[in-house]
């Protein structure tokens, strides 16, 4: 339970906010390349912590951010001109670049040296890992880029996607860290049919079902945190599952083979975000015709980003199917995500929740949060940020005698502490 | 006219306001049985005075309500499974009992005692005279069900139903404590055609279109007010309506023949409502094929129970029908109310009428409501909550040569001010 | 650049602002004659300045306006009976002339007086010139209607058209007095297709593409000012496009024929207007088959004066179109000028804005706009609100040698500072 104040810090990030402040000395990711496909395309919208924003590609590929309102007069970018190396207002023909200098103004007397008083509000891009990220923050503090495993993989490894969710950033990352709802929101109740992919036990049932209340052990560490949730397996072993929370908002999710994979949450204003999924095969590229299900994100509207299963239609709820075959009679396990999280409303109300045992990993990942943003108004620059490799990291499924976390991380300490040399 | 003050004290009705707590010791009609037609069946929505609830029939047919926010970490209860007695939240399997008991925390150790010190808001529910009525009032101060007549009734002589309205509460009880506009805005100019079912003069014409200014008297009782509307009839004798206001929403409205109707109208939240209207024969069964018409309600939109008409299609009113045949070119006459009563504006701005002679029995009903919340506020609980045999009266419709309220009453007394035994 | 003071003053218009105020001192175009095409005609909905009212066709075919709510008790005016030179509330029959004089009551007693006491707010509406004109000021100075060449004319010779825009009226004046902005936003890249009727070049160009950056001179008038824009033309000689802002939002556009149009933009509430468009010749009938192409207005949805091209379509840009056939990749002038000043959202922040010199007009216009307000309320009424015939200007389109805007008007003056004599 939170009190009004410290929601108010986790759940707010627009310009000037503590918790604004914080997520923007990191980069972050903002599109999809497949959105910038060729140099002089179309620029796109993109509202990033309640800032309205235009990117495009430039002639040369390079990328490009912008402020949406133009400098002049305040009209939309959006609807500018993509050509040679500049976006192009079409009110009045000024040309910015991808730093924010005005280049062109040929309304104005050619001796005029007023373009050269004009700075628009610019941000760089980077294409990394399968998205194109934004860093925010002041220029002279730009750190260098999150060394995922994922991002370091060939492209044809991995499978990023991305979709928009109606609630604020932070519900989402208390989904990813939240190991039991698997347990009882992801449940099929025909054990043949219990989410292939999944460890099974002798009885074949998904051993992440077989136990609902797992033991859960967190221990942080300089990238955010790791968090064992330890099941009852077969023949007195555990069924250890143990996943890590990277500041500010990322997750990683293990499966018993080579697939990995995990989330992040971007606000795209309070009440709004874009969840991100990656999926990433450890070995091997993953074959054309298992990528979409790879990707493992909600259903879209054609040619949107927008989920097909949304609040309006209930998520295509199916009662009779929530009787007969799984815990929710939604089909798509990211869509059953969707309901939770957004239905808690737009920014769920925490000063009226009632946390318990299973909820260590949420209550951690919101201290170190609100930890950090205190931390960056008193003058500390947050470490993670400014130190690429912590990232390097990668879940666990494993079966082990194990019975408490340290001992399994020093087994495994190279892979869930700071592992994954390339 | 009202002061800003006594506008606010009159249409608020959320939690903690003094107008929503005096409502609160009332039970409330909410539901239609039909809405929740079975055991396990899925649970419905429910918004009643500001507060977000669901609604649900136990597997043995008895009935729960409880908020709609899961107290763990605040999914909507409305996506649970009803089963076993309980509502099960999706996310985590946390369930429910009718109380708001939590019965069931499977995602916390067995051992945790954390269950039992979660308590969700629950309030009683009760099928009662062809509704689902709800008590969200205090637990210690639960009355009994209103003893209205179309509750005492078989269910065969009665048909209730409910539709949803753009507009505060109050603006429909005003609405039925308003016997003038039926002479004008529920008026047909054909008298052949002029609405069946009324009291007709000698000329054929309906008598409450005939005399458009009765002269109103008011006269206050236990259970609210009933009110007298005498207008010129043939051969120097008048015509009678006498109908009541029953404390805090309902009204009573008289006929010729055996049939009796009334409403009432529930707060939605402080901009929107639901509207009733009960239609009952005291002698005989309603047959199958007037049981539609019986009702009384406008068009819905199949499935929901939102208007056809309404202010998007400006009540489907039809400019050339309006010239030629009725009073307002709209056919339906619940239709014609909504009209009235949501083109107000979704909270009418009382502190700008002008109310004459002929809203008398608005005037008052306003001041009883607010005389109560007051008295309520100083500590004084509001009789008629506590007094459901008061509910058992009838309205008037009458030709008769008494001059004044006082005489009819005397005559019919049993009637209309605390009759109808069964 | 703008205070968030200045801001406010010039964009609020409601009942009491200063700048609504000092709208209200003048006559305003509120309808085209064809939404009131006849007497007893359905009434129709009028949002003015952020007030609700409702105008009608009285039986003699006389107009009148009243404010929305029925002062009874609130109902819509706007479903009223529109009968017998008055218009009745179809909720109790109550009807009021086109003073706002309550003439009849017919739910109260006929000895009762209550009638004589309801006045409702109630305006003059004029037609004039093609449209229908209210005046929403005191009563005691209303002035004279402003003597617009395209008033005087006979209606063959003109062309008079309106729609709906969402956004504050400021942005869509500014845009008009907005010259450089036709140089880019209306380009369009092959010159054989250069926006038919403009002035060429000996190339073939139009002369106001050829030279985007020109010369600006501004010069205050007693009806606002004149704003003289010198291009670069062949031989040494100077294109001057002489163009007026005429208080509180009008402007004249010239050509190089017989043709003048020009628009003004009439406040709907703050972030709401309507566009409107005068087309005339001042010599000859427009033919029928160039009357719509002289409304130059954007599409509109079928049967409202809603915008076909919008926000929510992007004002149907085709970015291919864009590359290659014009600056926008719209076709519709109208519709690109649209994108401009609704993009800017729904009150410009002008407190964020950079002007040029090419902003000399929009500066003037904001300034005398202001100026009046805080003069308003010192108690100096607006000159021009009464003195109907300093509207008799003409825009010019010239190619002349003239080196500045003094010389040009010596030679017009007629035209441009007071002339036009009918």
């Amino acid at each position: 339970m939170l009190s009004q104040a410290d929601l108010d810090l986790l759940t707010q990030t627009g310009p000037g906010t503590p918790m604004g402040n914080l997520l923007r000395r990191f980069w972050v990711p903002a599109l999809l390349p497949s959105e910038l496909p060729e140099g002089d395309c179309p620029p796109v919208r993109l509202r990033m912590m309640s800032e309205d924003l235009i990117a495009w590609r430039n002639t040369d590929g390079s990328l490009g951010c912008m402020q949406n309102a133009c400098p002049h007069r305040g009209a939309s970018m959006f609807f500018g001109r993509n050509e040679e190396n500049g976006l192009r207002c079409v009110y009045h023909g000024w040309k910015f670049d991808a730093e924010g200098m005005c280049i062109d103004m040929p309304n104005e007397p050619a001796e005029s040296n007023f373009k050269h008083k004009i700075k628009a509000t610019a941000y760089p891009l980077a294409d990394w890992g399968g998205a194109i990220w934004i860093y925010m923050g002041p220029k002279e503090l730009q750190p260098e880029l999150p060394q995922f495993e994922w991002c370091l993989l060939p492209p044809e490894q991995r499978v990023v996607s991305k979709w928009l969710q109606d609630c604020n950033f932070a519900q989402g990352v208390e989904g990813d860290l939240d190991t039991t709802h698997v347990s009882f929101m992801h449940r099929v109740f025909d054990i043949s049919n219990d989410n292939p992919g999944r460890r099974v036990n002798k009885q074949g049932k998904a051993m992440i079902h077989a136990d609902g209340s797992p033991v859960l052990t967190v221990k942080e560490t300089d990238y955010g945190f790791c968090y064992g949730a330890r099941r009852h397996a077969d023949d007195g072993d555990y069924y250890w599952r143990v996943t890590q929370y990277l500041q500010p908002f990322y997750s990683m999710i293990p499966s018993p083979n080579n697939t990995r994979s995990g989330g992040c949450w971007i606000p795209t204003d309070d009440t709004h975000c874009t969840g991100w999924r990656y999926s990433y095969d450890i070995a091997n590229p993953i074959p054309a015709e298992r990528r979409v299900a790879a990707g493992g994100v909600p259903r879209l509207i054609p040619g949107t980003f927008k989920c097909l299963a949304n609040a309006e239609n209930d998520y295509t709820i199916d009662r009779q199917m929530q009787k007969t075959f799984n815990y929710t009679g939604i089909l798509n396990i990211r869509e059953q995500d969707t309901l939770g999280t957004e239905s808690m409303g737009p920014i769920m109300d925490r000063t009226k929740e009632h946390l318990g045992t299973a909820d260590s990993a949420v209550i951690l990942m919101r201290r170190q949060l609100m930890r950090m943003a205190r931390q960056l108004q008193a003058g500390q620059e947050p470490y993670s940020a400014n130190h690429g490799e912590v990232y390097r990291v990668r879940a666990l499924d494993e079966v082990d005698a194990a019975a408490d976390l340290g001992g399994l991380i020093t087994r495994y300490e190279n892979e869930m502490l700071r592992a994954v040399t390339r």
